[in-house]
Parts: structure tokens; C-alpha cells; sequence
């Protein structure tokens, strides 16, 4: 199998040979010595390998440094790892279960018995992670036996190991060890400790052992680390930030939404307040799509098992869905897509070649089941809206399909100045997990790719992140903060026409089927108003405030001027209240501008003389006097063209 | 217990003395020879009973003729003994289920064995039924103990008798008897099979028996009977036109909903036009809501089984909801109702008498369980979206916050030319289901009866039609075939605030208990659009309109003009399309009307040339010719002043 030589190809697409068995250090080193130093793994053929494991085979390679994604995730497995050694010098009867990177560091679930680990502990453990760091301890690969790997886990009475064990195959195991720790791991691994110059553990959690509610709650150890300290000072003040924008507390203070266990976990209750920024969105998109041609319907949030055992999404990601329940002699489930329900209105009548492409869309609540201990506020919740459509269309209309999706996602995005990154997620050509046929498959794939190329957008293709009944363009926002969010995607789906048997007439009068786009721009209304919350830190822009203006008289003597230009206002259509409390004008302004309320009129006695208001804007201040009228065409213009707020000062 | 004479009421409050142990029959004869020669049988304190049973102890009487509901309910009650006594005639091996009146005839529920009944044999007993009127049997009342009814029934053979009997108490089972047949029966009963004058089978449905779908099917047989020949022609031309009008029919036609059984039963799926015609309906009460300081929230569409725990409609109203889901080691329910998701809104912060009246308004979906048998296209469902509020107020706002409800519900039924029928719904103080403290309801009930005589509202008090939780007032409806539907309604209710603790600090800086008003104008979005479909005959007022006007070019060389028109009109926010197809002019007209589109606009070289439209209103033909801008002002007034169509001719 092997040869003398490999051939490397380079990310340029320059192609090199090197010694067979030379290590991804050797081919960092022929580059440059900096790069050898700084890197981390490397990614040969898609798949991240240790940088000091012999190369056999050529391919394509990439060296990872912190500065990608695959290094990051390297170096936080081996975080990781370095967590458990300190865990186990300080705790010596903890028992592990499994400790990945996550997008943002790394945790480690284990089992601490009767103790109950607290803030003062992952102090400590954070030190001894330094104190072994400093060890420069190298992380060792190491093939094992089945036998031999369980008989070393029974030795050291790690019962999750070997439950993870049973169902792995005899020739493929792997240990790694550094320092004094072994552990059960694919790997792979940063070359030593050396490089983690930084540590610290953020939370604590709770996490049933493999999900499994049925079994043990193991406590979960989240944790972060750096190649420098000043990356790390950076990340908790960028965290503070975070923490301040965190929409579960700006939610429950700007009167946005509550979780309330009563009702249940993962189900969130949309305030007033809350219940006013998502309908305007609705409305938003609403309006876009009927200019669009897309037609509106409404479809329950149960559905007969038949349905999603015809989509194939029953039994197969059961996990992800609640138990049915028994109706007379049939079953039902909370829907966990609104896909079926669309095709079978499709399928309702006749279908002709005029009749298409019909945009079938629904603002339609779905139900997914997600462990307790995975729900995060409106981020991650158990029941959640996606502004959900299916474009039913010919073969040859399904490329400017795809560009009007593009362009009405796009345009979503714009309107809150952010800036997207597009994905073309495609399938993994090794694996055998999707439906449908490959020549369908390849068609959608070289479709997509053509409109991308066609629209001149700035795309990555991400091999294995399609669908499995369909490759898909997914978008991801970065927010003020930068962090990125994938939010909508447009997937192309030739899978479900089969299974549902969806036709139309074409103009030779013979049956066809149509190609389905499914595609929501938002993605999840309950995820997008968490991000919007975070990305203006509670500060929406006017036409999304709940309360757009708060009229405030100097005195009682005013309130009647205030509640007239109120009349004016809500006439116009904008959210306008009167403060009409007894109270200090300074603290009438300070409740307002604690509530977020963009506009504040402050109306006395030269005000009402000269018919005019003194503004005052949130966050910035006094904004002087204007006319009445002129303030009225001005809010009302701000609200049209969906101005976004000024920056914070 | 008896003694020599008997006091009776009379409805106009006069009182009169009779002999004990006088019949109804006599009292009627004491009033009128041709009274009591109509007379079916008396109510007396509110219980229906034979004309001819001797009277024991005074009360309140009422002569039932055939002009009262009672007099109805009794009249179709001897109906179905004796559709009954007619089918053991030709079906000899038939058993007997239950044979109720119900609100438009009465049906019997019957096991034919293997026998399929046909239209055939509806006919065949119908004439069976007017030969045994004819005989003039009278409806004898039996006495029996439970050993006797059993052994009878035993030889009878009739499983479902004694399955019934098993239910009864010796001492209280009566049996009646016309001709040759003898039932189980409570009773009450006409005198005799004379006054069925004309037979009318209706139709055959399945039925469970008790109910149950995992007991036997049975066959129900519907029918209608009336004390005149020319009363069921009457009836038979109404039922004629309401099946032109029934919303089934015209609800797949106009491209409103369907019903998919591969999704569930009782499921709707509501089209592009139904979801149109909703969100306008929605859209108007939000509009009138937010003008009377409605706020809106969203809640989940299930919720934690202690919800209903807590509010008492689990486990006792069970029967009507769908089973709970288990969800790691909590219960889920679909929510049947909205209340508690609002309650527990209500307490999620601290509420203070200045933040009362609270609000709270929700297009709630739930979901309830109706035996599959019961379903009914829009008209019963399985799930269905409440157009529902809760006041939360002090007591000394209800009667103010009632006003306006009774308000709101008005004013929507008047923009549709409803005529309205009020009903105070009371408790029945002989019974003892309901919740809550004596003088709460007492209270409630007063505050109800005084502001129906503020707002001089026409009402009849119905005592035991509260519902468990609190008085209420009904709103029934009378569509445009005098048909009466019970929709909206308004409940005071002093037993949740108990039972969720709900408080709010008053003025005196203690806690105090709020009073919750629930209300829902339309009811159920569903229902009411089935309503509305049959009242407008599907001819929706402009407003309503799923597609308001269509644009008829007389020929390609005025597509042109016509787009330009659809884009002014689209502007002004009409629904609009321009019909560009290659086709007649008649051909265009006649699918317009087919659709039953208000509003077609003929543009040819006269229209083009001057400016104008030439003018067809839907069902009403050629309306002349008008300039495109006068058209433009007469249908955004009629849009905006919601106009209801004119009367068919």
C-alpha cells in the first residue's frame, strides 16, 4: 500500500512530495519554522490528525494554527484532557465520561460521587491545570486492543470508559495519555501542554450520561483556554459584554419573554413586549413575501404518524422528536416540521405547469425534543416558529427560485446591518446517509453553485453538511459583538416529491414531478429575537421597539397637550404612551431610557406656547427642539425605512 | 306529602289553584280547549315532563306546544321511540342503543348485525313510521324494578338495555310504551303518535356505543319529524339552500381549507384564501383590541400537566383532551385551553393595582379531543384557535371592563349584519358542580344582571349553564337563514385567581385578589369562519375577500393598461389580479364569478382610450362604467367601511 513518497496538495493547490512518513511537523517546517512552531494538527482529506503522526497516504493538507477553526477545536480536545489530569490529582475517585471541544472551548462530564463541585474548586483545578501545563507534557498516541483496553479501564474502575467501549470495534481503539492521565480517545491531540498558556472554567452543568435521562447526571465542567493571556483577558471582556447583551436577562427586563417551569421547560411565553418585536417582524416578512408571490396558509401543530414515517423523518430521529400519542386507533405527533403538512396541501388538487412555482408559506410552530439540560432561554428552546416556506417548481424555474430566496434572505439581513456569510452545505460523497438519487444530487449541487457563482456571492462549500434530503445554502450572521449565528438556510430537496408522490401536469400534458426549495430566512423566530436582543444589546431600532415614543409633560398642566399629540401619533400608527405619573421630570426620563424607549417628548410650558417638542433620543441625549409636525414626518420616516439605532456611544 | 289542592305559577306570574293530582292536559283545558289540543307537555320547575302524569306538588308550569323548544324537545323524543318501534317492525333481530332529541330532530342508535343500512331502508321505515302514527298509540309510562326491567330486556334480548340498566338505580326506572314497542326510558313523552303528521330520515352515521371506540359500532339513524306536512317542506327547501351554503362544500371550492386524513381527522389545513380571510378577521379584532388596551402575547401550544392540575381541568375533564406525553420525568398536555398559560403570565411579576386592568389577548390554538364520529368540517375540530383574552382587574373595575366586552362582541357581530341573542348564563343552585365560594358566584351574578339592565341589553337568564369557574353571558348569533349559533361569550371568574394565587398590591399596600374576566368574541376562528362561510353563501364582504378584484383585458392589447391598474390598486392595498390568459371574454367573466370575485373590471378600447373601467359586480352584473379613480376611492371605502355584500337576489 505504501510508496517512498506522498503527494501533499497545499490549500494554493500547489502539489508537493515529501518522504512517505513524514509528519505534518516535517511538512510545517519545510514551509517555515514559525509554522512549525505554531501548529497545532493538521486536516488531511477533511479528517484532523495529529501533527506528529507519520503521513502514509497524499492528499490534500492543511496545517492548523490557532488562527483556523480545526486548530482551535484541536487544541480544546487537549484542553480538555488537561482538565481531566488536574481533575483526577485533585479529586483521585472521579470517574470520566466523555470530554469534546464545543465551538467555544471545551468541557469534560465526570462523575464526582457525592461531591458537589463548587466555584472554589474550579479555581483549584484551573491552577493545577496551569501547574501541569507548565510540565510540557507531550500527548502520546497509543493503539490498544479491545481486551486491553477494557482490562485498563477496570483497573482504574472507570465505568463510562467501558461502557463507551462495548461499542467500539477490536483494531480501531485508541488511548492517549499525557502526563500521569490515559484516556479512552480518537483523538487527535496538539503535540504537547506546552502551548496552553491560558485557562479558565466558566460553568458548571448538569448532563445525563449519553442524554439518557434514565441514567446518572454527570456534572459537566465547561472551560475555556489560549495559546496567550491576552487572548483570554480579551475573551471575558468580550464574555462581560456578552453577559450585559445576554438576552435571558434583557428579555425578562425589557418585558420580552419568560420560561416558566409551570408551564415547562424549553416553552417560552412571549410577553407584550416581546409578542409586539415578533409580530413586526412577521409583518416584515409577510409583506416581502406576498410582493413576492408567496401565498400564506396555516396548518396544525399535530400530525399523523403516517406523515412522517412517509417523510422518513419517523423512526429515524426519534430522538429529536416527543412520544406520540394514541388517538382511537391512530397516532399522533407535535410536528416537528411543517414540510408534510405543506406537501399534502400541494398534493390537495391538480397541479399544473401554471400553477408553479406556488410558495406555500407559514409562520408555523414545530416541537423538537431537546434534553433539559441543553435548553438556553429563547436560543435553544423545545417548541419554536420558523418562517417556514416551500417552493414547489419546474426544473427549469428552480435556479431563479433559488436567486429570489437568496435575494429576500439577503435583503432580511441588510435591513439590521449585518453581514452574512453564505455556506453551500453539500454531501459528503463518502457517506451513504442521504436520500434520493446521486444524479439528482449532483444537479442540485452544480445548480446551487451556479446561482452562487451567477449572483457573484462569497461563498465556502462545506462538504457533509447537507441535508439528508437535499444540499442547502446556509447563512451565517455575525453580530455586533462578532460572534457568528448560522441562522437561515435555502436547501433544495428532490427526496420528498418522490415519497410524497407530489406531481404536476406539464404543458406535454404527461406527469412530472416539481423540485421542492425549502427555505426560512429567519430560521427560527425564537433564535433570531435572541440574537436581535444580543446584537442591539435591547437598543432596537425604531420600528422594532415595542414603545416607540414616551410623551412626558413637565406638569399636570401639559398632560392635555401630551395626550393630544398621543392622539396624533398612534394615528400615524406609531407605539406612543403618556407618562402621566406625579413624578420628578428626572426620574420619568431615567424610567424611560431604563425601559429602552427610543424617543422621549418632553412637553412644558414654552413647548406647548410654540407648538413644538423637546427630544430626547435613547442613549445619546437631548437632540433640541423641533416642530410637532416636523417630529411627527421624522419618526414616521425612521420607522419606513427601518433605520437602525446610532451606535453606542 | 300531598295534600288536597295544588298553587301553579304561570309564566305571566299569575297563580292559580287546581286539584291535586290534575294532569297538565287538564290545566291546559282550563286555560283553552284548543291549548290543550296542541299541548305536547308541561315543564314544571324547570323539569319537562307527560301532559298527562298527575301533578303532586305545585311549582312553576308551562304548557309545551309545538311553538316552544321544550314542547320540540318532547315532540322528537316520541320521534325517536317511534323510528324505533318502526325499524323492530322490518328488522326484527335489531337491539336498541339510545334514541334521543337533539336540537334539529332526534336520532337512535342501533346494532343491525351484519345488516348495512341503505337509503333504501330509510325509506322503507319512514313509510312504517306514518303507518304507525296513524295507529294513535299513546306513550305509556311503566314503572318497573330493576330485577323486572332486567329479566325483560334479558328476553329481549337487548345487550345494550341492560348495559344501561346496570347504570340505574331500583327505584327511579321507568319504562314507556307506544304499540308494540317498549323501551328504557326516562321519559317524558307526547301523549300519542297522532300528532306526527311528517317523517323525514335524514341521513346514517357510526357511533360508538357510550362513546367508546373500543366498544361496538352501532348504526345512527338522524331524523326529523314535524305536526304539519308544510312544515317539513319548509324545512326540507332551508335545508336545500343551507346544503348550497354548507361550508364543507364551499370551503374546498373557494380554496378555504381542507381536511386531510393523512394528516389527522378534525385537523384543518387552512389554503391560501382561508388564511387570507383568517389573518383579516385576526387583524380586525387586533386592531379594536389594541384600541381598548388589549395586550398581545404568544404562548406554547402545550404545557406542563400541573397547569391543569392546578386549574382543575385534569383529570376531570380528561375525557375531552388528548393524553399526556411524557417527557423525561414530567407530563406534557396539548393545552385545551389558554387560560392558565395567561395566569401564569399574570404572576410572573409582582402586579400592583395601578398595573389593573391587565389585558392579556391571544389567537390561542388548542387542541381537544372529539370522538372521530362527532367531527365536523370547521364546525368541530380537534384543534382550533380561540380569538381568547383574560381581564385581570380589581372588583371594582369588573362591572366597567363587562361593559366593555359586551361592547366589543357587539360591535363585531354588527359589522357583519348579525342580529345578536344574549344569554345570561347562571348556576343552577339545586346543583352542586361548580367552584368556588357561594357569595363569589352570588356577587358575579348580580354584578352580570346589573350591567345587562345598564346596557339595557335584551336578555334571558339561563339558570345551569355556567360554566364551573363562573357565571357568563352568551352571545348567540342568527345567520342569514335564521339559524342560531352559540359563539362568543364573557365569564367572570373568582375561582382561578384562587387557584393560581394570583394577587396584586392595592392602594393600602396589601395584597389583594384579582377578578378574571375571560372573553372571545368569534369563539373559535374556525367555527366562526364556518359560520360566516354559510351566512355569506361564500359572497364575503369586500374586506373579507380573499381576492378582491379581478382585471379582465378584452384582449392582449390591454394587458398593459391592466397591470398598470393592479399596481395602483395593489398600492392602495386591494388584492388584485390581472387574468392574462388567452380566453374569451365570457369564458374570464364566468370563472370570475365561479370564484366569486366582488369586483371584475373590463378594460378594452373604449376603457383604455377614456381612462375608465368598466365596472361588473359579482352576482349582480354590469354596473356601468367609471373612471379608474372614482372606482379606485368607491372600493377603498367600501374596503374601509366594511360593507357587506348586497343580498342575493
Amino acid at each position: 500500500m505504501s510508496s517512498d513518497s506522498l503527494s501533499l496538495t497545499f490549500p494554493d493547490g500547489s502539489v508537493r512530495e515529501f518522504p512517505n512518513g513524514s509528519t505534518g511537523y516535517d511538512v510545517a517546517k519545510s514551509i517555515s519554522p514559525r509554522l512549525a512552531r505554531e501548529a497545532l494538527s493538521i486536516t488531511l482529506d477533511g479528517q484532523i490528525r495529529d501533527l506528529n503522526r507519520p503521513i502514509t497516504v497524499g492528499g490534500y493538507i492543511k496545517i492548523n494554527t490557532w488562527d483556523t477553526e480545526d486548530g482551535q477545536q484541536t487544541f480544546w480536545h487537549s484542553s480538555a484532557h488537561l482538565l481531566a489530569e488536574a481533575t483526577q490529582e485533585l479529586f483521585p475517585d472521579v470517574k470520566f465520561g466523555i470530554g469534546p471541544p464545543i465551538s467555544n472551548g471545551f468541557y469534560y462530564d465526570m462523575d464526582f460521587g457525592d461531591h458537589k463541585v463548587t466555584e472554589a474548586d474550579l479555581r483549584k483545578i484551573e491552577q493545577k491545570m496551569l501547574e501541569l501545563a507548565r510540565n510540557k507534557s507531550t500527548f502520546d498516541r497509543i493503539d490498544i486492543s479491545k481486551s486491553d483496553a477494557v482490562a485498563l479501564f477496570t483497573e482504574k474502575a472507570d465505568p463510562y470508559k467501558i461502557d463507551l467501549l462495548e461499542g467500539l470495534e477490536d483494531g480501531q481503539i485508541t488511548l492517549y495519555k499525557q502526563g500521569n492521565f490515559t484516556d479512552l480517545c480518537r483523538g487527535p491531540h496538539i503535540p504537547s501542554t506546552e502551548s496552553i498558556k491560558a485557562i479558565k472554567l466558566l460553568h458548571i452543568a448538569g448532563a445525563y450520561w449519553r442524554g439518557d435521562v434514565k441514567s446518572k447526571q454527570l456534572t459537566r465542567i465547561y472551560g475555556v483556554t489560549f495559546p496567550k493571556k491576552s487572548m483570554l483577558d480579551e475573551y471575558l471582556i468580550q464574555l462581560e459584554e456578552a453577559k450585559k447583551r445576554d438576552h435571558k436577562k434583557l428579555g425578562r427586563e425589557l418585558g420580552i419573554y419568560i420560561i416558566d417551569s409551570m408551564v415547562g421547560k424549553g416553552l417560552p411565553l412571549w410577553l407584550p413586549n416581546g409578542t409586539m418585536i415578533r409580530r413586526t417582524l412577521e409583518a416584515f416578512l409577510r409583506d416581502e413575501q406576498v410582493r413576492r408571490g408567496y401565498k400564506e396558509v396555516i396548518t396544525p401543530h399535530i400530525g399523523n404518524l403516517e406523515l412522517y414515517k412517509t417523510s422518513g423523518h419517523y423512526p429515524y430521529y426519534a430522538d429529536s422528536q416527543f412520544d406520540p400519542i394514541q388517538v382511537e386507533d391512530e397516532h399522533y405527533m407535535l410536528k416537528p416540521m411543517n414540510c408534510p403538512h405543506h406537501h399534502r396541501i400541494y398534493s390537495s388538487s391538480l397541479r399544473s405547469y401554471r400553477d408553479l412555482p406556488l410558495r406555500l408559506a407559514e409562520f408555523g410552530t414545530v416541537y423538537r425534543y431537546e434534553q433539559s439540560g441543553e435548553l438556553n432561554g429563547l436560543s435553544r428552546v423545545r417548541g419554536f416558529t420558523q418562517d417556514d416556506a416551500h417552493i414547489y417548481c419546474t426544473h427549469e424555474q428552480l435556479k431563479d427560485e433559488i436567486k429570489n430566496c437568496v435575494d429576500l434572505t439577503k435583503y432580511v439581513f441588510n435591513t439590521f446591518d449585518m453581514s452574512v456569510d453564505i455556506r453551500l452545505s453539500f454531501r459528503d460523497d463518502k457517506k451513504d446517509k442521504y436520500g434520493g438519487d446521486g444524479a439528482f444530487w449532483n444537479r442540485a449541487q452544480t445548480e446551487i453553485n451556479e446561482v452562487a457563482d451567477e449572483l457573484g456571492l462569497d461563498y465556502v462549500i462545506a462538504p457533509g453538511e447537507a441535508s439528508f434530503y437535499g444540499p442547502k445554502i446556509d447563512f451565517i450572521i455575525k453580530d455586533a459583538l462578532g460572534r457568528k449565528w448560522q441562522v437561515g438556510t435555502i436547501q433544495v430537496d428532490y427526496v420528498m416529491p418522490e415519497r410524497f408522490d407530489l406531481t404536476y401536469v406539464g404543458s406535454d400534458n404527461q406527469k412530472h414531478r416539481p423540485v421542492i426549495i425549502h427555505r426560512a430566512p429567519f430560521g427560527s423566530m425564537e433564535r433570531f429575537t435572541s440574537i436581535l436582543i444580543e446584537h442591539f444589546a435591547g437598543d432596537f431600532p425604531l420600528w422594532l421597539s415595542p414603545l416607540q415614543i414616551m410623551l412626558i409633560p413637565v406638569s399636570d398642566q401639559f398632560t392635555d397637550t401630551a395626550k393630544e399629540y398621543e392622539q396624533q401619533l398612534k394615528e400615524a400608527g406609531l407605539r406612543v404612551e403618556t407618562d402621566e405619573r406625579n413624578d420628578q421630570i428626572g426620574a420619568k426620563i431615567r424610567d424611560a431610557e431604563n425601559r429602552k424607549i427610543p424617543y422621549m417628548l418632553i412637553i412644558g410650558e414654552r413647548e406647548k406656547n410654540e407648538g413644538t417638542v423637546s427630544v430626547r433620543r435613547h442613549r445619546i441625549g437631548d437632540m433640541g427642539s423641533l416642530n410637532f409636525s416636523e417630529f411627527l414626518s421624522k419618526v414616521s420616516l425612521e420607522v419606513k425605512n427601518r433605520v437602525n439605532p446610532p451606535k453606542s456611544k
